[in-house]
């Protein structure tokens, strides 16, 4: 008993704006166990942060808050040079916005993730990762920030003395050093559900994953991101689910 | 000594947005004793509400929430007919982003005021305003509500249990039957400083105001609005708040 | 063969934002003979303005600039209290962002509809329809304007001297007035697609609408409009246009 | 007569935004000879572009589009990965939009000039400098590029066939190689008024900059950059029009 994996299948959520939808969140509420919710500056308008902070209350999910660069037309895609201490106090704002209708609905924030251009740039960019931590840590409440092992924005977090929580992602291709395969390149996305299904058994039980070569790359993630943006999304998130669950994975959030 | 009349000082502040800049904050916070702060919809960036929460924070001045329709283009001053479900949300969205940075300031928030056409329009009509109140009252907290004595906004608010806070204008011309005059016709706006002062002086000793048309009218406001978007907006707050406390009148935060 | 009735189909296009899609405008554009393309207000950026428009100019499809009131959170369904001077600068920027996309594929923008709460609005409110009249004046040209016959709309772009043209729904219920029953009350719209193309082939053969009681009413329009925006719309359309050309009706853009 | 020296003053003009005014466009318009017209994505609303194009059209003075990345709450001075096709859309945008209003007012858009972080990017970044050059392509109608010598954005102009015009900055110092010092080292803005106006004399009679290492660096610029939105610049830039034209320099546009 001791012995069984714990591990936490987390999803962008909310991520329409307006007459826009684009994830299927009722759907994918019913299969993971941490929402990243967007927060408005990409995505996200107030009633579906509302929407979404319910429904995962109610089901007991983890609300986290999905930062990123004030870019609607882009959806958060595009690097910008936003100055620290700004790109911080926007970090904050988010947080802030996300938190009151997690309270509403009786629930709280419980970590943070940068979501797009911002979630890579931190990868590398220790000015912009330290100016995310530095956001979180003005938002309050010492918030876990989930991210990719060895990235700056958790050597940042640790430093700030924030928790960190690791992921790997169920469908993108690792190289043998343990990065992600940049989207550009061919296979750089798992398309195949066998695969899929496949690298999240094997995080599981395994700690490790396949690097694209072939490598065995060990891996300790606690959390499991899956996409929520893409046609099939829902079904495939709730087909890791139960294979996980079947396979004596305890699928729980982290926080 | 127990009669010894209290007034609030509320002005609208941060309602700047990036690069531009409106209102002189570091002025005003030195006269107001409550700061209507804007939230991101009609003006007011991260940065700036930041700032502004920490220097009223050191001060001990009240934070109030202003909050707006979403409409930079327009500063608020475009009625919207906002579905009240949606309207709802965006008031629980700002006061949210507000709280977080209060907090980090180590104040909290304390009130909320809507900002231009929605205050306008929570004067009279009824569904904006029982949706900007049900916004509030999803925030939590029992924020007072501040605003015109008689308006919809604060037969809302009453309903609801928030409590309400009545304010009364410095420079607005006030009709015979207590409302205000319309911007758009003459008088409407008292722009001789010796005029305001002596509203001001009135409305703390005698609680009155003195009509358009010459009649007194009774007027219990516990909070007087400055303008603070004006050129000499400043100054003119500095001459009522010295006047006020050199008549006795003891300046204080309604909170 | 001069009595063989000439229609034209438009329908909303380019109504996306970015990431987010919502018209499924290469299918629209295999039906329709004009294209209400999205200017960025409500919907619409740069990049799926010029697809449309290419894909358009090579249909030799009629571009229209569907202007909105600045409202991307709303879709431009919430009506604005817009100053007119405002408005009609907010129309003419519309317009020309549109013409340049349209230039750049060898074609051009050959008339103007308003989009959602601002077509709603300038049925009825003769400030708000003077102030787009201007803003179509503004941008040169003598532009037709598309809109209800009796609208404001119509009556204002008359005064203005410039050209207007009618239309009909396909898909909305109208009362024995000839206006449309809003879209709150029962019935209101047309789901079934029998219906729809009964409506339609009605409209062109007999020029005339059965109201919602079962009134014959006379309706000269010279175009009808088609939803774009509804699940099954691309597929309506296409059976609209079949339906219409058997029967013996010339499809044809109007300018 | 020949030997006139003739040179333009640009400066950049409407960079307001609703509610907020940043530049005194009506004092500017007194001294310039080409406006830099902010079209919406880092200020400029609708009803300024007009109000400058009008007054620009009337005095004669040459219109520019000055796009920009959409950044509002930056300002546009925060450089973004926009995609080049996206990029290359989201200029021909803006010049579209501002073209409606030059027409309008009986003149037309005679040039473009990005600004703030795009215009720095454009001068290294060569992908970004050919999106915009495609922009302006698409456009249509062969707009000359207003920019630094030897900068990419001028080099893809070339090949793209584009007019270019160089322009010298009245107000920034030079390093010994021709390129502008970093806004964040010492010395960069030359604020002394008469250090800014012996600039511009030796700009316009010596085709030469003093560099701020007191190197003599030849320089053919036909335009010649002020700055708008600084406390006192209005001021400056009417002396620097007065001492030019007193020592003999033609001011005339460009175009």
């Amino acid at each position: 008993m001791t012995d069984m994996p714990v591990l936490d299948l987390n999803a962008d959520l909310g991520e329409g704006f307006g007459r826009w939808r684009l994830t299927d969140d009722e759907a994918l509420l019913e299969c993971v166990t941490s929402a990243n919710v967007a927060c408005g500056f990409h995505g996200g308008d107030p009633s579906t942060m509302r929407r979404v902070c319910e429904l995962a209350a109610e089901r007991g999910i983890g609300i986290g808050a999905q930062v990123s660069y004030r870019d609607l037309a882009g959806f958060g895609r595009r690097a910008m040079e936003v100055p620290p201490d700004e790109l911080a106090d926007e970090v904050t704002y988010q947080i802030g916005a996300l938190e009151v209708f997690a309270r509403a609905a009786g629930a709280r924030v419980t970590y943070v993730k940068p979501h797009g251009a911002l979630y890579n740039r931190c990868v590398h960019d220790e000015e912009q990762a330290a100016a995310v931590v530095e956001g979180v840590r003005r938002a309050g409440g010492g918030l876990p920030v989930l991210g990719l092992p060895g990235s700056r924005l958790h050597q940042a977090a640790r430093r700030a003395g924030l928790p960190v929580v690791q992921e790997a992602f169920a469908d993108r291709a690792y190289t043998a050093g343990g990065t992600l395969v940049p989207r550009r390149e061919p296979g750089a996305v798992l398309t195949d559900p066998e695969a899929v299904v496949r690298r999240c058994l094997q995080l599981a039980h395994d700690r490790s994953v396949t690097a694209i070569g072939g490598e065995r790359i060990t891996m300790h993630a606690r959390s499991l991101c899956l996409h929520g943006d893409t046609p099939g999304a829902a079904a495939l998130a709730r087909r890791v689910r139960d294979e996980l669950a079947a396979s004596g994975v305890r699928l729980a959030a982290f926080a």
